[in-house]
């Protein structure tokens, strides 16, 4: 995670938590009492987020410890210790709610991602995330899909081009063929990857003929997607494939086993099942 | 939704997902170009986050007009038209992504929580959220659940008190009573209404006897929770009870059938499903 | 005070003091130079705002020593000592102003604060500040308030609500009344206190009957005022009475005297008296 | 006043009184209902902030109109209506406290100043500000001695030099003469006006025989002011002088009579009493 | 340019130079005072920067009228009118010299560009920017090198990935060859070009091996350059050569005439020769 | 420099040239990998901004060490070591670029400061920068000046009174004299000095009699200046003189012939020659 930019996003979660100040641990806690506490996850996954842990409790009190006993993209069991924290209780108890938040949440990410990881394993493609991410998240939630073992597809519109559906709407109005519009994008941005979207085997020998970088097979059938792998061989094409559309964890394999490159799934990023972790309070000094 | 950040917060979200620019869009379409597009739900559910819509373009070209065709809140049919858009093709196509990303998960989030309302609709508890919120997003999803149907809780630490569990783990080791946490929360806060969690009937009394506003009943069973409402009824007391922990879609009529006051879901806010909604471009002028 | 904003707003107060530098001060003293520095009372009263001494110094020199006396809501007589410090010259000297400019006027609140407190000593009201305060410097009057023995009123519009004149004048136009204002109020905000305004005795059975938390007694004399806490505890009512309006240093003993709960007086925040502190460079070392 | 910063000022000014939003008029004014409200002097003053005033209601709801019957500066009888507003009840219901305490204040200050100018009317010097202000609120306030008929000093310590007493402390131990500092300061920053403090009589010719710009007779009697004045006269000397320390309502005139030119009043800004202003509705439509 | 940020940049410039006021325009002309003005080159070049003169006079006053007679990308001969002005005179008076420095300072950039471009008109060689730029100044730079006919490389260090020297020494010490690190980074991020540095002709081979899209050929002279476009040729590659280093106006057309792809010189953004263009007020009304 | 700012400016400048990340870096080197750095001036100058690189590697890595060998202001021959770093390979590589753009930069405004300094230095004139600066570079910019040997003019439009052309323009409609528009300026703000522009001899003798602090001769011949100065020298004014205008390296020594005060040249701040300096790894640990 990029740290140049990690506190402040910590601090405008706090703020967003904290408001006017936690009034039910400043009435209730003395602020001399001190507490070790466990994060323990309370569900197998793959743990991320850690960094933020750390840095929460150390804007709410410097001098409380934080000692991680995992590390992110870790696979846990259920009920492991993930962190001991200890120092001054009032602190531990105002940020428990942010610290949780963040790392059930990412944890979840990364655990949806390593599901469908693990599900295409004997196989060589890539499952990689999309733009379809949660607003102001998604330097997070690629992070955290990194840590399940998938792979970050562009970041953002200018990261690389690609030519999808709505472009191809526009560019036909022009008259222009697929090369064309690949050519465009390719002399006005030298510096950028292009990824070309077609929705059908009719378009393929089209595509592999443009100088795109990869191709985009759109909600196309495993078995089309198969049929492109080979034709794409056949013509001894050097270009990615990559499906999309439609692939959830029960047919993803079906996908891999085409021989598909890449694999990219919105879900990932925007159903969200936040892992259960949960912070205990073990004892009292 | 807050007015006075509404445009701040569209600007980051749009700043995150156009980065140094739109190259694709730039290489392909020409900026005098115009066309229709519509906004539709490829799914049933609540629509909630058309102001945002509406900014995002707004931003983008001021001269793009955007046409609702329903209202925050509303139910719609699948394969509903939830807007029309008009004016610079690139501009839409640029803010297409983003537009689509706020819409569908603040729709999924109000989507969801019309289920729970609708499971207990003979019955008179609500549902409540939770500060199981996303990072940076929780005023936008609580205005989700609020459209759903669902009441909010707390907005943040500072808003109300509630005595829980890590800190009744604080409280024991100064040998508080309950009532003692209570008034010493009610003296320093006067302004505050307080809510104390307790996890088994045989508290409900001292709770019930305590100055406290809310009882909340934390992981007891729907059978246990009847017998609380009894017990708060029998005794003549106006506090509110409120269930938490452990309901879901399948048992929470249960916990309604018990005549309790709130029933809060973490899941409403922290499990997200995206609703599926599309952008098409109609035609080209 | 909150410590998340103090560095924040302490870094913007330097900016608007330093503007693009301290021209004497870079003129005239060395760099190198180091001197100690008292920070002095002039006149009694109960210091406030220490910790923004501290951070002042500390950003603009952090190796400056600063060595509190006292501590905030302590009362001291005139000539009273209340920091040493010592380090560079240069900083110290551009930093006197700010400092003595935000502990002054602190100060001067929490005096102010602790004349009325004491005014009333024997007698169980507290006195309260409200929302007249100076825009942008409400969290550190408050923090002020509270340091001269004062109570905080609710922070802003969304932490209590306050059913005033205005609004009356409006809801009598829907043929509201009190109790179904109050009604509508814990209806949509079922979290937050509410406090009801009234200005006539006339009016006090009718808002005794409605699930308002506190009444507040507007412009009523001390004499009304005490007829409303004798009806208010005849009718056996749990209800807090708050008079407001009018009330003065030399009369607010005649409002305690009655019984009533909570005076809350505007002049605590919006008459400011600094107090006199000022800075005396020692030696030189 | 800088409208370049008033957008921004007016916003976080209604972030602090409004946090997560007005939850009584949310609740109790139904946001089609629309009113008249006049903003009213309750007591005689000078006017000051109505541009503020006219932010604040635009920000809230652009379609509120809101007619200005005086400027600013511009001296009133007491119940002297300021502002005519017209529009939506909730936004004006809202803004009205954060309006009315930007315009009590910095008109608090306006009138005080006045008072100090109206009481040197028939002689030539000139009421100035000090630093002595309220934090973040300099720009306002300065403004605001403007409106009254003051003259505002040095705007920071990068706007003008100023030797004071610390200063000297710090020059002595250098062996520098007050010429040798003037002289520093003169190089080092020729673009730069500098006015050199005194404390007595004794360092006048001294002080005069330097090239500083303004002379500063800090806490001098009005006797002495008026030697030094006669002084800088006989020695046909053009530099400026100016007044300080000690000076209130009561004794301006006899320090004015002296002919000094200019009068310093740290009180002006630190010592603040609120105009009296309030907001009534008047009728509903 | 990206009109998200044009508004805060120029916001942020004209603060950098109107500080606390314009005084010599608020003391010497009236507010109603208006006139026209004029901007005008004095010089021939390539103007670049037009719509920052508009959002200037925009924010300053937005009744100022800015009717542009050029557009970005123009060539203009010696003293071409640019622009025609007319409304508030304070406002043209206070943003004269901000405005004059954008325009001048880009038209610069643009115009040096433009210089290289013709040089090697003949050819077919592009000459691109590089990362030696202003600090916070590079977005702007950018458009006015395209503004001259250049092409812009990559924009920072995300955008493109580029082995140089410095890396390669540390690649060589993990005894990697350069198609193990090209292959390294093609992994780990797919979706990136990459660019590999040679800095004599006897790597050319080894690298024109490797899966890099682009050599770059640094410091080295024309006649190799030459060398190294006939062996690419040879080889039947595809890949796109880069000179760069020691390339300025006299000797660029040597290495157009090579073949080699594309021309980067650092001295198009780090050495800046404003253009000559001022601002002249033409008539009283 | 202001070190209040430095952080600020070095974290945007940093995320600038990161963007999402130094991809090469992140593939190519391990983050355990350490190495010595050199930076080094590869041609002869006046070197600035060695804190900036402080800061630079600073914030990319607090364990990386930079030990300076030189200091601001210094000048130093070609192949100068400025700075040893030693630290993480990954972090000095990704800071390179960055850190030697500002050093450059600076160092570029520097030497042309001093070589203009070193043309004049037997005689008593001062060079000055002006506003012609880069936006947003401007206190760097001005800091550079002050290392070459330079004196800095007003900072902005608000610290100190220029009339200029287009303002006289402006008074000579309202048939104002100079010393009319001198005096009210002096009236409005007397903290501030004053400068006069004039552009032939025939105004020299009105000028001299306003109570202008500074006269700027603006466009006129060195022989010109030379006879104001005699003038002015006759008339035993104290007023400095300012040449300006049309001033280069080549004939600047026969204007500070002529004993004129100050000269100042825009091409200091608006033409940049960025100083030849490079980052060499030297061992790898």
């Amino acid at each position: 995670m990029n740290t140049l930019n990690l506190k402040n996003v910590v601090t405008a979660i706090l703020k967003e938590d904290i408001g006017r100040g936690d009034i039910t641990t400043k009435a209730l806690v003395k602020s001399t009492d001190k507490v070790q506490a466990d994060i323990i996850a309370k569900e197998a996954g793959v743990i991320c987020g850690l960094a933020i842990v750390k840095e929460i409790f150390r804007q709410l009190n410097p001098r409380i410890t934080c000692r991680l006993l995992v590390r992110d993209g870790q696979i846990v069991k259920p009920n492991t210790i993930l962190a001991h924290l200890y120092g001054a209780a009032d602190s531990i108890l105002t940020g428990e709610r942010v610290a949780l938040n963040c790392l059930s949440l990412l944890s979840g990410v990364a655990t949806a991602t390593q599901r469908y990881v693990k599900a295409i394993k004997p196989y060589q493609s890539h499952i990689l995330d999309t733009r379809k991410t949660l607003p102001l998240f998604r330097e997070w939630q690629r992070y955290a899909v990194a840590c399940g073992g998938g792979v970050n597809h562009r970041f953002d519109l200018s990261a690389m081009a690609m030519i999808k559906d709505n472009h191809r709407q526009m560019t036909r109005h022009q008259h222009m063929t697929l090369a064309d519009a690949v050519n465009r994008i390719h002399t006005k941005f030298p510096g950028k990857k292009i990824e070309l979207e077609i929705d059908s085997l009719a378009e393929l020998d089209e595509a592999l003929a443009t100088r795109a970088d990869i191709i985009l097979l759109d909600n196309m059938s495993a078995l089309d997607v198969k049929k492109s792998v080979l034709r794409r061989n056949r013509l001894g094409s050097k270009k990615l494939l990559e499906a999309s559309g439609g692939i959830t964890l029960s047919n993803v394999k079906s996908y891999a086993k085409t021989g598909v490159d890449r694999i990219s799934i919105g879900a990932l990023t925007h159903h969200i099942n936040a892992l259960d972790i949960s912070l205990d309070i073990i004892y009292h000094a």
